[in-house]
This record gives structure tokens, sequence and C-alpha cells, in this order.
């Protein structure tokens, strides 16, 4: 390991059972945080490196920089084993299995808590891990449906739309992050290590926060999806069409509509009493759209983007994918790295959205190769020696 | 304080300064974790109290409850003053003002980390404290444009659109707390505090990992848009019309698909060649699509709904909030409670998504007024009399 010492979570050892996305991105997030991060696959890798064909899905490889991959067979008694004298040694395990798979196994938190009282063990799902619901199949797209999210995206008298990306897949794993280091506070506190439990459909309640508070001003009913209109009917508000794209615009403060208008060559609107405050405007609203947009129109995008934030009025241009990932501000402030990849070519991998001023930032290390490191951490976390590995690697253990 | 003490984050005291949603939501995490949460308001308490028009908005109500309240002119030298005296007690200080703001104040990080060496000072921003893009005005809205979401998000041909709810602004929230607690962590085996940043925007970033994994595995081209489709190619995949409402179905597995077939009385499609794996079944997807709905728009969606879930196939009733928040799972779950509000009447409060299989958990506690707990905290964190909070607040201090 050549991960700097100088980091918060130096020192921590994790043994990640996790797939797919929701328990890699926790995972992900510790060992930028300098936590030596174990990821057992089974021998063959996490069924996820071969879910992009022929080459290793880009999602992979965002989520998993900065981890160890060990291989472990968790079918065989040894592996289980195995498994059980890692967490000895651990500080936390992360798994989002369904619920009870674990149990099955003989690697349930009763059985690891006896051998590790210090042991946090987090456990993350889609349903949570009681309750009626809690057998049910979990992906990002039926969270989103189950949640709420989903029956407020889309436009009226359109059916309800996926929300773009996994936000309930990532949602969950950040929560199951949060949830770790909670567990670790605690632990420093009172001693004692916990299970920790989060799932995908709780985590992301609180995202719906302003159709709440829509629901309940109106008096019980619910408000209308439309993706082009604020649900807390601030105007204006929406997306508006330029030469080459799309800039999304808010006025939140009476100055901000004083900007947009004198920005767009409309004083007039100024005097106007129809359009004196956000109330009124909402009234006429197409009219407040179409003028913007009779100015956005004629310009570019970046155009009509630099005028408007010269203007201070919070506005950003609706970028593709492409174009997030080549932003100069991420490259600058080290959130993206461009890396190359045998398999994959030159790719742009992100590291943490967290940051601490008095620790050092872990560089960017590429994903591991399955079971790249049984040596290493068989030697280094059970002292095993490579003969050992051998044998074990022989035998169908690895 | 009538918390249990058996919490992880008891004992902890937390000096909030923050407002809107972002920054609420990591400090009510802290709160239901047993953290003595101070939320620190303006005299005439935080501006989202008065964003719903008469009443409270029920986003305030979800964001801050398990909060005391002190009200601290922060414009006047004595509030300062007794701001930096609160925080040489406080462990976390949180706050999510533009860049600069608590500095001009002599309340920045240099300051109050002289003043307090272990303090967790923790920013949340839109764009992040450094970089060119640092000093733009930042809403949710905004930020789904400027993170990829909203390109990602809608129709073929059609505009992009926003995400239901506030993604983004949850999303910073609780990387926030995240980062808090990964500091308090470093802070146990360290000594030492730190200052942790989180923007909006980077906290997007991995919600799109399919598209990025699409956009690489197409060597470059972008996926299109498409709410009703999966960006990993799926099929069956999407919302299906019922009697009364939608269904959201995937298949992410042969025998998913197999379920689905016959559960729709479709085992003729079982044998036909042209549907024998997802990728067939993609090119047919108008014909699966369609094959679906003939079956679910016969049905309710809760009749639809259990015989697909009876089948073991990933299914969701696509619900709406009001539907969300009676969910009998999360109610059984502790996770909604139904609570009085003399003001708001009836209502439905979430509690944390995190829980703790060794730790008591909080009961909600309504959200309190602007300067609720004025005497009790100055009293507790500063040793100050009764007659000592009367004449600040008689100054205008409080």
């Amino acid at each position: 390991m050549t991960t700097p010492t100088n980091q918060p979570l130096a020192g921590l050892k994790v043994v990640d059972l996790t797939q797919i996305y929701q328990g890699p991105y926790a995972a992900f997030l510790m060992a930028s945080a300098g936590a030596d991060v174990v990821k057992v696959e089974p021998p063959g890798g996490e069924r996820m490196r071969g879910a992009g064909g022929e080459r290793t899905p880009m999602a992979f490889a965002m989520l998993n920089s900065n981890k160890r991959s060990l291989t472990l067979n968790l079918k065989t008694e040894q592996g289980q084993e195995l498994l059980r004298k890692l967490v000895m040694q651990a500080d936390v395990l992360l798994e989002n299995y369904a619920p009870g798979t674990l149990d099955k196994l003989g690697l349930g938190w009763d059985t690891l808590h006896q051998l590790n009282p210090k042991l946090v063990y987090v456990s993350g799902t889609g349903y949570g891990l009681t309750g009626e619901d809690s057998d049910l199949l979990a992906m990002d797209h039926t969270i989103q449906a189950a949640s709420g999210v989903m029956g407020c995206t889309g436009d009226p008298d359109q059916p309800p739309s996926r929300a773009g990306g996994a936000p309930c897949d990532i949602m969950g794993g950040i929560h199951m992050y949060a949830g770790a280091m909670s567990a670790l506070v605690g632990r420093g506190i009172n001693g004692k290590g916990t299970r920790v439990e989060v799932s995908m459909l709780e985590s992301m309640y609180f995202t719906m926060c302003s159709e709440f508070t829509a629901y309940y001003a109106a008096g019980g009913e619910l408000p209308a999806r439309n993706s082009a209109r604020s649900p807390s009917g601030v105007c204006p508000y929406g997306r508006y069409r330029c030469k080459d794209g799309w800039l999304a615009i808010i006025s939140v403060a009476e100055t901000h509509w004083h900007n947009i208008a004198k920005t767009i060559g409309r004083n007039d609107l100024l005097d106007n009493p129809d359009y004196a405050n956000s109330a009124r405007r909402l009234r006429r609203e197409p009219e407040v759209n179409a003028a913007i947009e009779a100015w956005t129109s004629k310009q570019t995008k970046d155009e009509a983007y630099a005028a408007l934030r010269m203007a201070r009025v919070p506005v950003a241009p609706i970028r593709t994918i492409d174009e997030v990932q080549e932003l100069p501000h991420l490259h600058e402030r080290g959130m993206l790295h461009r890396m190359t990849h045998p398999d994959l070519g030159d790719i742009i991998l992100p590291s943490s959205p967290i940051r601490f001023s008095d620790y050092d930032t872990a560089s960017v290390r590429l994903f591991p190769q399955p079971g790249e490191h049984n040596v290493e951490v068989l030697n280094e976390w059970l002292t095993l020696s490579d003969t050992d590995v051998i044998d074990l690697q022989t035998q169908g253990v690895l």
C-alpha cells in the first residue's frame, strides 16, 4: 500500500463485499479517504465487471478506484473461514446482498459481531432488512418508482418519467458510507460496534421536500408533474432554448428578475405592474418565458450563459455528460483526472466529492484486476505465506 | 435535552449555521443520531420558514426536527463574539453560505480553527470553494443543469427535463454529513480538526454511472435521453400503463423475463428465438412492451404489482408522494411518524434513513420556533444567566 498516511481514515481496514453501484460507492469513498479497502470478489470477479460486454464498464472503473481485490469463493467452507478471519482484523464490513444472504453463509451480523464486537457491519438494501416490503427485488429503476421520484418527474399529460442517472443507488451508497462513519464515531466514544442499516427507498425521501411543501400548502392536492416549472412556484424558472442547446434559469429573488429583464433588453417589463412579483409573473408564465427565449434563441448557450452569469443570475448551461467530464472547473479542482487504462484506453476518472483541508488527497489509482492483491492482502492481514496462497488458489478457495 | 444518551453521536455539539435544504439535511442527520444540534438563526428566523406563504413550509418541518434554535444577530459584533464562544465549545460547525461570507464576518475557517484546533468546519456550496465557477449562484435547478443530470432526463426529441425533487440539494447535504463524520473519525485517530468541503456539483457526478458506461461503450457517442428505456439496454424495462396508474418493471436476469412472460400469459414468447435474450428483445422493444401493457392495462396497478411481485420480478408501482407518505412499510419500519403541529396540523414526518442496531433510535421532535432555546442553550453551553439572555435580547443581539 502506498496510500499517504495523512488521511482521515488511514489505518482503518474495510472488508468490502458489495457489488453494482450502491455498496461500491460507499467503499470507494472509504478508499479515497485513506482506508485499506479490500474488495472481496468471487473467483471470476464481481458481476458488474462483465456488464459492459467486451470491455469493463466505465461505471466499474469509476466506482472501484483505490481498492485492492481479493478473490474468495464464499461457497466453500474454507472461503467462509478466511472471510471470518479477515473480519476479525477489520473495522468495517460492507455488504449489499439481499437480506439474509450472508446469514445463510454463516457470515451474518450475529456471527461476525460475536467474533469481533467492535465491528461496524453495514447493510445496504433496496427496502430495508425489516418490514413487509423487505423481500422485494430492488433496482434503481423500481426504487425511483416506489419512492415517488418517478411520479414527480416528467410533464403534464405525459407518463411519469425516469430521472436521469441512478440517483437511488448512489444515494443509498452515500448513506451507507455516512452510517459507517457515524458508527465509527460512536465506537470511538462507546467502544462498541454496531450494525448499520440503510435502504435506497428511505434514502430518497428527503429529495421530495419541495413537492411535499407544495402538497401540504395546497391542502393535500398533488402538485402536477412539470419538468419546466418550479414546484415552489417561482417565476421565471425553466429551460430556455439557445441556438445550440439549452440554458437553465431560476429567479429566486427580485434582483434576479431585474437582472434578467435588463440582460434580455426588456427593461419595459420592470415598469409593468403585471410583472411586479413572482406570483404575478407566474400568471403570465408563457409571456415571461417567451420574452426570455426570444433573447436566448438568438445566442449560443455559452454566450447567453456568460451574459446572465455576469448579471448575477442563477443560470447554468444544460450540459451533456461529455461536457461535464471535460469541465475545466472540475479538472482545476482535482475532481476529475485523465488516466490511461490498458483495456479502456484514455478515460476520465472522478475522485471523492469530499475534501479535507488538513489531510492529503489520495491520488486516483485504477481499479484492480480480480484477485490482483490475493498474496499481498492475505500476507498483510492474515500473515499467510506465498505458498499458502498458491495452495488456496489450487484448491479453488481464491 | 431529553435525547437518549445511547446514540452514536451523543455528547457531540454542533453549531448549525445552515439554511434551505442542503446544510439543514446534514444537521438533521446529526440531530437524529444524538448530537446536540443548535440551529443558529437570524432574529427573524431562517428565511426558509417564510417560504411557504402563511404557514411553515413542510420542507422546513421535515428538515429541522430534533434541533434546538438559538437566534443570533451575526451583523452585530456581540453576536459574532457569542458565536465564536459557542464554536470554542463545539465539535462541528456546519455552513452553506456563499464562499467567503463567513470570512467577512470574522467567522471563517482560519479564525475559528485558531480558536478551536479540534473543530470540524464543514462548508457546503454549489460549485466548491475554489475554481473558476466557485462564484456562481447555485440552486438545485441550475446544478441539475450544470452537473449533467438534466441533460440525461427526458425523452428523445423533447427538451432536457428537470428530475423530480431536489436531488442536488439533498445529495450535497448527505455528503456534508458524511464528510463531517469522516473528519470526526480522523480527529479520533489524529487529534486534529479539519475543514471539510463539499459541492453539490461534484456530489452528483457518480449518479451518471450508467450514462458514462453507455457513452464509453459507444466509443464516445452520447446516449439519447429516454426516460422509458434503460441506459444499459436491458429489455423489458420501462413504465407500463395500468387501469389506474403506472407500474415500473425491469428485467435484469433471464429468469425475470421468464416470469414476466408467464405472468402475462405469453408463454409462447419463451419459445420464440427472437425473444431469447435481452439484446434480441431490445430489437423488438415495441412488441415486448405492447405485450406487457396489453396485460397491465386490464388491471389496477395493485393487482399487476401483486402478481409480478409474487413471480419474483423487479417491479414497483409508480407512486405519488401522498402514497409514499402513507406506505405501511415505511410506518412499520419507523421511518415515518404521524405528528400534530399547532400550526401545520396533522403531518407525517420522516426520521433518519440511517439506523444502528446497538443504539437507541431518537424519536422525532417537532422543529423549534426561532429562538425557542435561547435561554437553555446559552445557559448550558456558555453558562449565561437568564438575565444575561434577556439583556442580549433587549440589545438586539439575539
